[in-house]
């Protein structure tokens, strides 16, 4: 018997009856009753129940009784009607089931060690990801990779509508130690030399770009060897992209284009756009975060000024000392139980903030301890500069700025979850435009790029860049989605002078700045167009747009958090030969 | 002024007569000419040819005439005819040209190390790829980079309009040394042990296919640390291809399908399909290749049984050891010279051949020092046999079977391109089947895969596995275009007895299938599907769809022979620190 299948098991409806059709799949469930043998037959497309009958062929009604879960069979038969009352509506092939005439055994199956067909089972994550193959036949990860296959399709074909031109750049690179660590590769042509695995294809680009390449995209698998955070993975995807004589204005429409045909393909719905716009300086002022959670509102209200004409020493001496006071109003939160106040306020200490003070507002007036501290009329104008109403909770910080911006950013997504004000299947995007250029780096006690050195300053602060560098902005903006930091990019440096200058800020030597850039610094010498563009994190938007909680869901085979792939277990030792032959020798500690 | 620009540089026509455009890009020629300075203006797209005139602005028209070639301006101007007899109908927007009014000047450049503009001008290939940013500009490469992001394009729009999902495999993986070096990646986290790099995701993409992934693609790319011949690089890119449920019957229509759609949006042409197939004996035979060019015939004719009844010593001879005698008829070759004749002698010795044994077939007869050795009924029957007419020539060779089918190979191909049998711009895709499962190997002394050890055996041939394997063949096939083998694939094991049969033929011991395969081997045992795939190379399709000389052309950041990139000059040596990290030391000999 032939094993192509006519159909697959997500194909046949109440159209089909009457047909011969040919069936190949997994065995999901079975079910004997009344002599009759059920099973659930089961492919990437969907579930059919074929039906084996003793009168049909009892030898085959026998070897059908043998069959185990997982077991994989080619079945032929016809389709038949369920009958009435026996559809599954929740299944596509629910209105029939195949009475099955002839089977092949294509393999056995030893028992799984965890349940294919009870999805809701937790198996612990070791287990899951060692039998990966097992675990992607669940359902969960296989339609993320099905939702990761669209999405990639969906921005390809919407960036070559708009003319960028997909170009593959090398994943054998040079090392240019900035930022993470580089994964390194020794090569045997070169003993002693080694190439980097990129982190991002950043300069590939840019001298794509000086080549006259105009538009340029890739879905890029980029590295970094680091110490892997909750939620990172040292292999990662992005969609990286490139332009010339662009804007930043010129680029946002084409990004909130590319994600409304991605939402359209893999949600079947569209985005609002364009998308809500924030400086750097107003996200952290009403969110106190660069990438804000926006599918809920509860903004931070600064009331320092408010804070001073009161007589509560806390607020005072945090002014006195250049901290901030800054609040928060939880719509109908006045009924928060004394117990509810201590755990925010416990909640706050642990991202160093101090204390919490607090007012409700009931309905005889504001409540609090420190109301005494307040006359009648600085009272109801901070309720009133807070937008609190009769039912509110107000709740305060006061401590350096970034303690007070980080306690009430955590604690307003704390508050939106416990109070479930976050609309479920809700996507807010945002772009948060002029960064900083610089941070202040402690450890070197110099400046640091708060994105990337090729980043262009923002035209209106270059004369800041000989004054005061830190209050130099740059051009750049961030894409930001329920919170997450989606994608980054900015303007570029297009003019090698500039470019210089800015190595010099961050104390590059001219060696130095040789070694690692030479070719691009010399690139930018031939005619360089003005450009710019983004990088995505492709796998941050699948897990958003899957509601998966981690990124290991949406990537086939993903690394553990010690950059470990448990089912095929590398890393792993190799042969002497191979060493031998790359002149590098493992220095391993007694 | 702005530079974002209202048009590129390729879409001007006389429509657009009348209006203010803005346009931006590199100055590629210039001309002074009656007082006018005429600019051609390149970007991606085209060029667009601009003027200033004194009279318009006297201080700008002084700006044009400090520009130099492949400085990068923006211009804003308007749109006039060219006039009579002054367009130029090679370019699309040779009836136009536009009147500067305004320019910006956005980056100088200094002088290129080679001309921009002359694309026929013959720059040394170092050259070119320390400054792969300019040679990109010449249009040759860049226009490769069209082609490969078309066909990429086209091969995933239409896989999937198959069902097949594009999953992305690690490259971060586990060395499992067969065939080709690997490169190899330090682990910091677990010291002493190594990621490598993937040769293919052939494990990978049949893990998928037992997860229930069903139908797979990937544009992937692979590594390998060989000694590059010639054409190769060490990372390249494969269209990789697995489906379950299938034979090779019902993938061959697919890839079909796939290189037509490849084709039509490449080079606007289809494709004949079915292609031709051929077994790997018949090629053998007909070609003496396994990747014949057919883009013209002039096939190899076996004369053993002729060549016996002669009195020839030499084909005698070479009979007697087991050897065989074919020959080729070059159609109108009778005029060959004797120097021809001598030279064609010389060009068989290289591949091995001790002598090229000839018969023109002139209006008279037969003419040869060799005619005297078969007698005229003889003569006759080799003539017919071979095809051959008044005005053709026919050459022979004697020799084991190896050397005859090389020595005929290389002499078929050299001559069709000496005598221009080969139509431009013409495609011969066939499919070559029923390759050996095993060659012996004569280093290890034991035989070894002709594909892979994943490969399934012949059905019919199951039985030969014990009593010769070296005559199973194997259910494979490869995919050859203009004589190049354009991809390969095979029906997999699916049957781990089997699997495990093949290691063993292979003398791979227990604990090596263990350490290697063992996930795999135990993956085969939870319920895997039959399955097959392909893995076609991307790189070299593009060359052949370009008419690429070479595949560096099609690659946007190629290595060189000795495996670096000499813009970035990859790789390099690298910081102590990073090395110590990864508690790696380098030996280099004193």
């Amino acid at each position: 018997m032939r094993y192509e299948r006519t159909h697959d098991c997500g194909t046949l409806t109440a159209k089909a009856i009457g047909k011969r059709v040919l069936l190949a799949g997994w065995v999901h469930r079975r079910r004997d009753h009344g002599g009759l043998i059920f099973i659930d037959l089961r492919d990437r497309f969907g579930v059919t129940q074929i039906v084996f009958h003793p009168e049909t062929d009892a030898a085959l009604h026998e070897r059908a009784g043998a069959l185990r879960s997982e077991w994989v069979i080619a079945v032929e038969g016809e389709v038949v009607s369920r009958g009435p009352g026996m559809s599954n509506p929740k299944l596509s092939t629910g209105e029939i089931e195949v009475n099955v005439t002839h089977m092949r055994l294509l393999s056995e199956a030893k028992t799984p060690p965890f349940s294919i067909c009870d999805e809701s089972l937790n198996v612990g994550e070791e287990l899951r990801l060692k039998y990966r193959y097992l675990d992607i036949r669940r359902g969960k990860v296989s339609r993320a990779l099905e939702v990761r296959h669209q999405a990639m399709l969906a921005a390809r074909n919407f960036l070559d509508q708009q003319n960028f031109l997909e170009i593959t750049t090398p994943v054998l690179g040079k090392s240019t130690p900035e930022g993470a660590r580089d994964y390194l590769v020794p090569s045997r042509v070169y003993p002693g030399n080694f190439f980097a695995l990129p982190q991002s294809p950043q300069l590939f680009k840019q001298i794509l770009m000086i080549s006259g390449m105009d538009r340029y995209f890739q879905i890029a698998t980029c590295f970094r060897d680091e110490d892997l955070r909750a939620d990172r993975q040292p292999e990662f995807s992005q969609i990286d992209i490139e332009m010339s004589f662009g804007r930043p204005e010129t680029l946002f429409p084409i990004i909130e284009q590319m994600m409304d045909a991605i939402f359209q393909k893999c949600l079947d719905r569209g985005l609002q756009t364009p998308f809500r716009h924030l400086t750097y300086a107003e996200a952290i002022e009403a969110y106190g975060t660069d990438k804000p959670d926006l599918r809920f509102e509860m903004p931070l209200v600064r009331i320092d000024a408010l804070a001073a004409r009161s007589e509560f020493s806390v607020f005072k001496e945090q002014l006195a000392l250049g901290g901030v006071i800054k609040g928060l109003c939880v719509k109908g939160g006045a009924s928060a139980s004394r117990k509810k106040i201590e755990e925010y306020t416990s909640f706050v200490g642990k991202q160093g903030a101090k204390g919490l003070a607090w007012i409700k507002i009931q309905p005889e007036g504001p409540t609090s301890s420190i109301v005494k501290f307040f006359d009648p009329d600085l009272l109801s104008e901070i309720v009133h500069t807070m937008n609190g109403e009769a039912g509110d909770l107000l709740l305060f910080v006061a401590s350096d700025a970034t303690t007070t911006n980080s306690a009430l950013d955590h604690l307003r997504r704390h508050i939106a979850h416990e109070m479930e004000l976050i609309e479920e299947d809700s996507f807010a995007l945002a772009w948060i435009t002029d960064f900083p250029l610089f941070t202040w780096d402690a450890e070197s006690d110099n400046f640091a790029c708060e994105h990337h050195p090729f980043t262009s300053p923002h035209a209106e602060d270059l004369a800041l860049l000989d004054s005061d560098p830190l209050q130099v902005r740059s051009s750049s903006y961030d894409l930001v989605l329920n919170g997450y930091e989606l994608g980054s990019g900015s303007q570029r440096i297009h003019d090698s002078d500039l470019q210089e200058k800015i190595f010099g800020l961050l104390k590059l030597s001219k060696a130095t700045i040789e070694e690692r850039f030479g070719f691009f610094t010399e690139a930018l010498r031939y005619g360089t167009p003005p450009h710019l563009g983004i990088a995505l994190g492709l796998d941050r938007l699948i897990m958003i747009l899957t509601g998966a909680k981690s990124l290991r869901e949406v990537i086939a085979f993903p690394k553990t958090q010690r950059a470990t792939d448990l089912m095929t277990e590398a890393p792993s030792a190799v042969m002497q030969e191979q060493l031998t032959e790359l002149k590098i020798h493992v220095e391993l500690p007694e």
